[in-house]
């Protein structure tokens, strides 16, 4: 650990009521001096988005030495925005997210709040972690998972990281299994198909719920984190933030856009 | 173009009144039947999200021949997908989204709602572009894009895209200057700071309103699409996701987390 006390950011998408997000605050609180800026409502699949279109509520609700807690009326990119650059005068060491009640792997990372609350920390040069466990209730215990995640914190407070990295820290569902190791790999490319489910509208308007699967292209291929996750470890992907299709670009341009 | 007459999913993030909408609507009519499904009110910046928390109502509220129009209680991903699974028997053979009132470049891309649905048609592999001017304000007339819109879907429907790629096509402000071309670019790398301002709330609670600033990490580098939005020139960015950081993942292998 480092000699100075570490400043840890903790956030989630779940909500501030959320029993992943109570265990990773106390982790936290081991390792530094927590800020805690989490959303006051459920925000899953909220990806990358801020709230533009109305002003953001905050509310401090809790304060002790070296620890605050903070709800805020917004998504988890909010808080973490909120964070740095409204509710804090230092920068944080460290952002923790989650624990998500449901896993981040393959191409969900796109769709995460959890995740993209932490790469929100690495677009900004702060060693940022994402967790998440294989498991959607929100009633799921997820204290096995403790141990592991101070394993990484350690390490992560220790290390480097390159600028704009995070990292993606995603466990099995240890409600039923025990984890067996933690392993490093690249998230598994895949899609999500999605099937609407009509909702009882007592007045019988078009309401539907999402539901989706997730199809992985990567099936069987063992340098993936579903394949680890499938079979019982913790899995650890750098993510960093980076949309353009470099290899694309050179044909693209020979393209007839000014004819 | 292709023989068959082609179908074209038109969707946006500002809102099935946007004035952008109607002229992407009107242009994507030249070229093949046009299903539009839109959200019913703003989504600016709601990246990738979906609706999770709440079921999605959808209502037709336009049908002639070849042309039918959703307004849809939802994100733009969440058009995307309820035009792919439940609006829609036949696979688009294009999706358009925009055209959006504000620039989409540099890493705007990721918390943008007009990109995320341009984005998730390429998960789909459907041939997809976002269109997007440097002008937010909801009454700007973005009519003289049209014929630089027309030549790009001219030619996407011409040509392949790779697997998973889609365009984002980025034009200077058209109410002032005019178009000088357009390039073939990468989006530039930066970083939004933001700045919260204190809403008038009449009960003195904490309200805040999110406001940005984009720093470019790529000044004066002429590769970018900044660089030439910037000089009156538009771009068009092919784009794809891929959160892996591939380059450290055999590094961060040698980390102990396991110990």
């Amino acid at each position: 650990m480092a000699e100075k006390r570490p400043y840890i950011l903790v956030t989630n998408d779940d909500g501030i009521t959320a029993k992943g997000l109570r265990i990773l605050i106390n982790t936290a609180k081991k390792f530094g001096d927590v800020l805690v800026v989490a959303p006051d409502s459920h925000q899953s699949a909220k990806s990358h988005s801020i709230t533009q279109a109305a002003p953001i509520r905050f509310d401090k609700i809790f304060e002790e030495n070296g620890y605050s807690e903070y709800s805020v009326s917004g998504t988890p990119v909010d808080c973490v925005k909120l964070a740095l650059h409204e509710l804090s005068d230092k920068k944080p060491d460290l952002i923790l997210s989650g624990i998500n009640h449901g896993a981040n792997t393959s191409v969900s990372v796109l769709y995460s709040g959890t995740m993209a609350a932490a790469i929100e920390g690495g677009l900004h040069n702060i060693k940022s972690i994402g967790f998440s466990v294989d498991n959607h209730s929100s009633e799921a215990d997820f204290s096995p998972v403790i141990p592991y995640m101070e394993k990484i914190i350690e390490e992560v407070i220790e290390k480097e990281l390159p600028n704009g990295v995070s990292l993606n820290v995603n466990f099995p569902d240890v409600t039923k299994v025990e984890v067996k190791g933690i392993k490093t790999m690249r998230g598994a490319n895949g899609v999500w198909g999605e099937n609407f489910i009509p909702a009882n509208d007592p007045h019988k308007r078009n309401f539907v719920w999402i539901t989706g699967k997730l199809t992985n292209y990567d099936e069987g291929k063992e340098d993936t984190d579903l394949f680890y996750i499938e079979n019982g470890y913790a899995t650890v992907t750098p993510v960093k933030v980076d949309f353009n299709y470099y290899s694309f670009i050179d044909e693209l341009s020979t393209w007839d856009f000014n004819g």
